[in-house]
C-alpha cells in the first residue's frame, strides 16, 4: 500500500502521501497535519528522538505497525534508512486565503524538478514567506524527493495548486502586487521594491512565465548574468530573489521602529 | 572505454572525462579545455548547431568516432541523448593562482552532493565569480551528474583541489580576505563588506565549516533563518551570498566611477 504512493495517481485519488525519516516524521507530527498511520521497523529505531516520536503517536491514537526491518528496507527510498516513516494526509489551501494570510507568497509556473521544488519550499520557510502557488502543470509537491528535499519543510509552507486561468482570473479580482521574472528584464532584481504583500512569479526550468503571466505583472525583474551561462538554477535564483525581497521588508520594519 | 570514465578513480588515472549534449560540448570545444576526441550517432545528431560542432571538430583535427544509435544510448545516461559526447582532459589550476587572478572566489569545505557542485560552479559563472577551491574530501568535480547540473559551466570556472592544512598554509602567507559562514555567526551576510579579492568559505552539507578554517576567517556571516528550517541548501544559500557580495562590489565600481 505505501509503495503504491510512489504513483502520484494514488496519491491524488487517496489524498494521502508517504514520508521517511526522523526529521520529516517529527515535523509532520509537531505541525499539525493529519497523520493516518506510522511505520516502524523496531531493529532500525535507534535514536531517543525517533522513540520520543512514536511514544506521541501513541499519545494521539495514531495507527502503528511494526514490521521486519527488511520490509521496511524494501518499502525506502533512502539509503541507510532510520527506521520510521509515515502516512499523512496532504493539505493544500485555496487561492482566496492568499490576501487574507498577506506575506510574501511565489508562484512557479509549471515546474517540472522535484528536487527544485523542494528546495524551493525550503528556502520559503527559512526566508520567511508564507506558501507556494503551484500553476499550470507542476511536478507534485507530494512526491517522495519533493518531500525529501524539502527537509521537512513541506509541513510549514502553505500550498496552493491552481491552473494558469484560474490565476489570472483570481488576480484580477485582487490587488496583490505580482512581480515577474525574466532573463529579458532590464530592471536588476534589487532595485525593485516589494511590497509587504505580494507574489514573486517563477517560470519553468526550460520555458521562463507564460506570457500571460508576464503581461499580469506590476514588474518584471531579473538576476544579472555575469559569465557565459544565460541562466541560474532555478530553486537558487529563487532563494536569491526571495531573500532579497525579504530583507528589504525587515529592513523597513527597522526603519519604522518595528511597527509594520 | 565512456563507460570505465563514470569510475572516479579512472578518471583520476587518465586525467579524462566524459561530456555528453550539445551545450556542454560547445562550450567544451569554445572553451579552449583539450578534447580527446568526439562521439557522435549521426542518426540522432539533429540540429545545426549539432552540426557546426562537428564540423569544428574536424577543422580542429579531433578525432570524431560516428557510432550506431544504441550504442550511444547506452552509454549515455541522459533520456532523449542528443547524439553528441566527448571526452576531454579536465584541468585544474592551482592555488597560487588565486592571489594572481584575483576576485571573488568559492572554498568549499569537504562538499559531499554533486548536484550541489554542479549548480554552485553554474553559480559561480553566472555571479562573475572566478573559481572554486575544493577543500579537503570533496565530491569530484568531474563527475557526469556535476558537469550535468554546472550547465557547461565548468569549462569557464577556474577548479582547485587542496587539503585543508595545504589551503591553510598557502592562506597564512597570503592577505585575501576569508569570509566564512556558519549557521551560529551573528553577522547577516548583507552586514558584511566585503573586499573585491576575497575567498567566501561554505562548509559541507553535513557539518558545515571545520573549525580550523573558520578560525582562519577575518568574519563570519550567516543568512538569517526566519522559519522552522536550520539551514538552506547549500547550493541555494551559496547563490543567495554569493550575489549580495559581486552585487556590493558592482555598486562600489558605479559609486567609483567605474574606475575600480
Amino acid at each position: 500500500m505505501i509503495k503504491n504512493l510512489r504513483d502520484r495517481k494514488v496519491r491524488k485519488e487517496t489524498g494521502l502521501f508517504y514520508i521517511e525519516g526522523i526529521k520529516p516524521v517529527g515535523e509532520a507530527l509537531f505541525s499539525g497535519w493529519d497523520i493516518e498511520s506510522i511505520v516502524i521497523a523496531p531493529e532500525l529505531l535507534k535514536s531517543d528522538f525517533a522513540q520520543e516520536l512514536v511514544k506521541k503517536s501513541e499519545e494521539r491514537h495514531i495507527d502503528i505497525t511494526a514490521i521486519d526491518k527488511e520490509v521496511f528496507k524494501s518499502i525506502s527510498e533512502k539509503d541507510g534508512p532510520q527506521g520510521i516513516g509515515a502516512v499523512v494526509y496532504f493539505q493544500t489551501v485555496s487561492l482566496d486565503r492568499v490576501k487574507e494570510i498577506g506575506g510574501i507568497w511565489i508562484g512557479l509556473d509549471s515546474v517540472q524538478d522535484p528536487g527544485n521544488l523542494g528546495t524551493i519550499i525550503r528556502t520559503i520557510d527559512s526566508a520567511g514567506a508564507k506558501g507556494i502557488i503551484l500553476i499550470g502543470t507542476c511536478v507534485d509537491p507530494f512526491s517522495l524527493e519533493t518531500v525529501r528535499s524539502s527537509m521537512g519543510a513541506i509541513f510549514s509552507a502553505k500550498i496552493i495548486t491552481t491552473s494558469s486561468d484560474d490565476f489570472l482570473l483570481w488576480n484580477a479580482k485582487t490587488e496583490i502586487q505580482l512581480v515577474g521574472t525574466s532573463d529579458k528584464a532590464g530592471l536588476d532584481f534589487r532595485d525593485s521594491r516589494y511590497q509587504a504583500d505580494m507574489i514573486l512569479l517563477m517560470g519553468s526550468e526550460q520555458k521562463g512565465l507564460n506570457p500571460a503571466i508576464i503581461n499580469a505583472c506590476s514588474s518584471i525583474v531579473s538576476i544579472p548574468m555575469r559569465g557565459k551561462s544565460d541562466s541560474l538554477n532555478l530553486a537558487v535564483a529563487t532563494g536569491i530573489i526571495l531573500y532579497e525581497i525579504t530583507s528589504q521588508l525587515e529592513d523597513e520594519k527597522h526603519a519604522n521602529g518595528g511597527t509594520v
